[in-house]
């Protein structure tokens, strides 16, 4: 069920960087499973007289933990997430970038990056911040610890230093603004990240509904002289398009965690639907008609 | 994330007799993941003044090929399936029943039931179908064989004979009807593969739109002096509720992959309204609201 | 290959307890894998006029690293070792120990105790020791921390409040020897262990060639009002007897590596002596018959 | 643990061809583990002053069961098989054959291949032999089946149209000389499985302990115009040097089984001394000194 001219690793692995420097906006979406990853395969609308599809896809934490019924503690260790990229993988040709969270131990993190690369994954994304992790979202409702910028700088040196392609990327992402430590401390440990740490983009957070403050950053950062490239997970402050991203310089917008977010409630919806009637019947407004399930497989058409 | 008393695996396998040995009908529900597997445990509704939920959860051989994005031809393998199950498993509490396709190589199935005890599965479910395993909802538009008696019956003897437990149950799934062999070769094989065989239960399955067919087997099966439990899965013929089907006799109904046909055009919707929209917040209204869908998984409460 | 009889998870975990009870000493070795396990499992002599075989298996952290060619700093993550006691499970019948390093993350460790319950795994043992894991053999020569008692205690109720059944044990590990803390701090820890911490045995360690450090802890342990199974782990320590190590009270003795130190050499002997001949007929003294091999399997004598 | 310059997949893949034309044999070893693995990518020695080591890894079908405590009779399925090829390419370099049996059902094969070659394997070899496997070396002592040459070059086909790469490739192995069928019937089928098949290499295997019969089928193999890479595995005629079958046209000579074969007596042995001895200290002449074992992973080293 690859397309018709197939893939390899290192084909997938540099497609990520190639569609960085071609593209306006690459436009990633989460996927957590084989037939979550062949709808960012295969899906395609008009838009505008335009086709647009999927350039790539995320490789989330939390979808991960959460589409196991696990909580989103880095409870998931990497050969359960590695199982699913391989999954995903076998059925897909399109670059995946990888929620790294915070990257583990320094003596583990070399390991990880070279068995991404190894599978050809696109890049890693590292968050500065230490000890359990907790989902962005919380922000300060529960304590969490930024780390310093050395210490970011010497884990973000620890996977460059551990990868063997010119290809893979190492992107490092900043919790200032979700940790409400303003606009320069966000700016200054972009500049660090990129200097001393060697980080091939950066990934701006933020938890706030209107993107005033990621498109502040977005402005500044915009002014660097060794810029890289600028990734966005618009998941609060979604009324962001990604034409207004892109105008201000963000070259990679993820849609994070929309297919779990779309899975889980309407099977939940379907299983109670089913409860309430005592029978299937009812939920036939809810549920793909088997045939048209099973025509996603590119295998079950033939 | 067990519930409070938690369980093991043999409690968990003898469960689904001591259900099938109480309640008038078990209801099931088809599971794919560790999400949908949560769901199958909590899911609670309120019908006629009565607390309603599943009985238990069925590892379907299609949803476990969908969801990984391939085709159902037994091209899913058993150490794939069972990492399924045991990522089921470590969030759940209730039995469960595997779909066995056709059983595969006898030589080969000794081991599948072995392994399958060994984690704590309650039955599996084997089809007397030779060759590539098709889908038997396309019924007779593929070519399909359905096994001799006598073969049949070394097949589930096989399988009785590797189990170690008296919990374990081997079910004997009739295709006569899907194959329109007729009512009387479909109980002439339930009554061989009972008494032949040893088989623990019979499934039989048809994919009329109306249950007529399935209501007559029911009838004639009833007077069986051996008579074994009756396992119904109804997927073509939706409107028969479980109040009629347990009247006839049915023990066990089988929700048989309602939750992969819930969540795909599910997530395919989202994905299409992204890629219209270029941005997410159109598909406001058909996903979770991030904290609901963190809510599912007990540890994140805390 | 299961012996005659089989086994179920629940019997398998409950048989360490059982063993510990009824006999003077339990044996127990090193597996890695289905074969290594076979052994534990077959193995059989005659000493002084009796039959003597393993009572049990051991799960150790570095030789499952070791076997991956992965260095032993906890970088082999609990799902691969999962893989490897479900492979070890699946052709076996004896109940295993899990060395569980220091326990990892006290959030995580309650998922790995359920985890191994589930798959009826008899105990874990865990480390009083912080930080990056090294192997305790290089003693003092690389910084390493012990933990505070109430830490360690901490861990220990996380282990006993997560398991679900009263068969699984939880061992602490005592490395107050092997950091030189003297004597007075590992009784101390012992007690603490056990009576705060809830532990089900002690494990006592040491890299002195001399057994007597350890043969004096056993003197004053057997003195404890309140005291648990007691485990020891001679691999320096190789001159003290099962017999000399019963007499002193000791409980459980592990052979904790020794598959893995008996395969890598004779693999390499056999690859040398290939590459000088440049064939394969000078490693005929080194290796074994192919049917002799195969013989060990109890499916391929058939 | 990858060695300086470390490798991609799709370099690790070619590598197998530029080897072959490189060379005047390819000298590949059994691997089953990261351990022997390792083995196979360190292993180096003189011999008439020039360095010798291996070039490559086999992954055997035998070995891999073997491992695993379960009969060679393809009951380990392809993912279990993938994921020791996954443990084995994480700390080595080295180009891997994979031993497909017989490619079991066609319908599966094309998704073998791809999965093989996602990974950075660099063949495959298929059997053309029908049914269920058993070793080779039972010879004709257990009844086999050898597929007509129509159906094997279909199922060469089949793994042909499959790969999207150009360099992985499909060996076709004859077991003419095993099954007694003669040398002519053995030529004729070289010529079909290559001309019509599309086999990229021919291997060619026999059971007996004189090598005469592989030289006769490799002088007239080497008067073939449209001749491929020879593959020869040495196990009963071992007496066979490189030399002289690099001199009869063998362009690659596998030792199929021998990292099996040294590590299980050697296990044995140790497990028995241990029961004998009633402690390890007899077994010290027959293990690794621990230091040396942790030697073998390079990160252990620092």
């Amino acid at each position: 069920s690859v397309k018709q001219i197939g893939t390899t690793p290192n084909v997938r692995m540099a497609r990520l960087r190639r569609l960085i420097d071609s593209k306006p906006i690459v436009r990633v979406l989460e996927t957590h499973s084989g037939i979550s990853g062949l709808i960012a395969e295969t899906a395609s609308t008009q838009r505008d007289g335009q086709t647009v599809e999927f350039d790539g896809m995320w490789s989330s934490s939390l979808t991960d933990s959460t589409s196991r019924g696990k909580p989103d503690i880095e409870a998931v260790d990497i050969t359960s997430r590695l199982n699913t990229i391989n999954e995903i993988f076998e059925v897909t040709t399109k670059p995946l970038i990888f929620d790294g969270d915070t990257g583990g131990k320094p003596e583990h993190l070399g390991f990880t990056v070279r068995s991404l690369e190894r599978l050809g994954v696109s890049a890693i994304i590292i968050e500065d911040k230490e000890g359990l992790k907790r989902n962005s979202l919380y922000g300060n409702d529960v304590a969490q610890t930024q780390s310093s910028i050395d210490d970011f700088c010497h884990r973000l040196k620890v996977a460059k230093n551990s990868q063997v392609t010119r290809d893979f990327m190492v992107i490092a992402r900043i919790e200032s603004l979700i940790l409400e430590q303003g606009l320069d401390d966000a700016l200054e440990r972009a500049k660090a990240y990129i200097e001393i740490g060697g980080a091939d983009g950066i990934m701006i957070h933020s938890r706030q509904n209107d993107p005033q403050e990621v498109f502040d950053f977005c402005d500044a950062y915009a002014k660097f002289e060794n810029r890289k490239p600028l990734v966005v997970v618009p998941t609060s402050f979604r009324q962001a398009t990604e034409e207004e991203l892109a105008a201000r310089g963000v070259n990679v917008v993820i849609y994070a965690n929309h297919m779990m977010r779309a899975a889980y409630p309407a099977m939940s919806k379907v299983a109670h639907t089913i409860l309430e009637a005592g029978r299937a019947l009812e939920a036939d407004p809810y549920i793909a008609n088997i045939k048209d399930a099973l025509a996603i497989i590119p295998e079950n058409e033939a």
